[in-house]
């Protein structure tokens, strides 16, 4: 089996290829080769896969033909423009994250024309097709009224993925990622970037700051949670599906609040005696546009599994980020 | 005021057209000039407001640039290629529906970087974004599953609306039409075109055939409503939609065999005996994936009004098309 990770050189991406390389298996079937792409150039993972490292620009003439001439088996759409960057440059978004994503899936109507061809594709979507007022908790046949551009070209590529999985172009699985948490790394711009900042540098004794009040709700999943949803999703049965082919992932709906407290259980009060209360208005306005709590019955009842507890979230971090010490 | 309407020369189209010229008003000002777009030549209405024709494709390079370049303060955007076309040609559609739609809010935006530019626009959409299975009512916040190209289109142009009034680059408003009921004109091939078929034919003494049984359900409005529904979206303040700037119209959900009741009511057991069964499993079947009822009441709660019974729609056919004269 042939797999192709575009977007091979993000958080997610890349952890998600190092699982492939480790395991050498996508559900029952050996993965014989991957193809990583990305902007940059990705990471080759080790491992006993054979892989090779393409740097192509999905939106640029030519690059998702040439890749999908490649006939990969299953096909993991990963890049995108992130949230601010889309907002601020409005075509540099809609080129990537619109463009790109058609020009890959027509691509693989192309081919498909010139001999049969039908790969799974796997397309990350977001928690962000949302847009507030929300009900209490999201049901998988909530409207799509996204807030940003971001989320509106994430919509897009959900409904072209449909499509052209309806007609048969493709095989076609999205799923809406909850906000990754604790993501590793250093804090970066992202407004969200807080969640995982106020965990994270404590686990490692260093002071993170809190620009919400702690009974801020929102909807969470561990990197660990989000590539076993990759995993799933390019293995299952999509038949039941029907035309539905897009899913919000299960998650966990937590407070600030909550997560300090798992802070807490994991790693004591000296971990949170590291976060600093610093109110930030711009970003309490932002974070009050975010979805709390989705009713993910769907995609559960289909198989997919998130963490159930903040404790469970901060322990995967301190288990595959941190070998286990925390301190 | 300059109105342009694009895709003047089909049905709505042609009677909005009409409207305006007549009454030289749209809400409480004065239409000083029209322009009348269409692939092909859309006929020219007459009335004291100046008009001129403009034979263009959207989608062709630089068309909307020039139609935008006049400045228009209102722009309905009415044309598509029909659902059947899109199905069947995969290019056309997505070139005409999806890119034409797009290029037209994008030469907007252009416009209004050379300078301050930000008119309303008006976009038929359609409840083929929806796909089947429905709720017993499909209300305002039901997600878009389109189970058509056509669908697909029309919901990716919503998306696309709601983003460029969100960022202030146009003033925009989609309105997701009923079923128009009576079309006026000959029978067509369109699988809905027996909904008026086995009123407008019988209503002038001719034989028309009914695929379906009595007992389908749909949701309608007549041609009256839909020119009401776009002078009312032309007209209305659209701050209370906030970022949902994409609307279910009111309707009429009635069964065929309500349709049939109010013919007879109207023209007579005569009229009624007209109508040949002629049951078609192909149409059937895909009549039974299309929506029979919604509760669309944000748009009621913005003054949008359809029809109340089939006898006035029936009704509004006879005035508005045969002269007030049945038989």
């Amino acid at each position: 089996m042939h797999v192709m990770i575009i977007g091979a050189a993000g958080m997610v991406g890349r952890k998600f290829a190092m699982r492939l390389a480790q395991t050498g298996r996508l559900g029952g079937t050996e993965v014989a080769r991957m193809t990583l792409v990305d902007v940059v150039e990705p990471a080759l993972p080790g491992g006993n896969v054979p892989a090779v490292a393409a740097v192509t620009d999905l939106s640029a003439p030519g690059a998702s033909e040439k890749l999908v001439s490649t006939r990969p088996d299953v096909i993991f759409h990963l890049a995108a423009i992130v949230s601010g960057e889309a907002e601020t440059d409005f075509d540099k978004g809609y080129r990537i994250n619109l463009d790109g994503t058609r020009f890959l899936f027509e691509a693989i109507r192309q081919e498909g024309i010139k001999a049969p061809y039908r790969p799974r594709v796997v397309f990350s979507s977001s928690i962000a097709v949302f847009g507030a007022p929300f009900p209490e908790a999201i049901g998988d046949e909530f409207f799509t009224t996204p807030a940003t551009s971001y989320g509106t070209q994430k919509a897009i590529g959900e409904l072209l993925l449909a499509d052209y999985s309806r007609r048969g172009f493709l095989d076609g699985i999205g799923i809406r990622l909850p906000t990754i948490c604790i993501r590793p790394g250093k804090p970066n711009k992202a407004a969200s970037g807080f969640f995982s900042n106020i965990l994270r540098e404590p686990l490692v004794g260093e002071e993170a700051v809190l620009p919400v009040a702690e009974t801020v709700r929102h909807w969470f999943a561990s990197p660990r949670a989000a590539i076993g949803f990759l995993e799933h999703a390019a293995t299952i049965e999509l038949a039941p599906l029907g035309q539905r082919r897009n899913l919000t992932m299960p998650g966990l709906s937590a407070t600030v609040g909550e997560e300090i407290e798992a802070l807490r259980r994991v790693a004591g009060d000296k971990a949170v005696r590291l976060i600093r209360r610093e109110p930030n208005e711009a970003i309490a306005r932002m974070v009050a546009g975010w979805p709390g709590r989705f009713d993910a019955r769907r995609a559960e009842a289909l198989g997919f599994r998130a963490e159930t507890s903040f404790d469970e979230i901060v322990r995967a971090h301190v288990e595959d980020e941190l070998g286990g010490k925390v301190g």
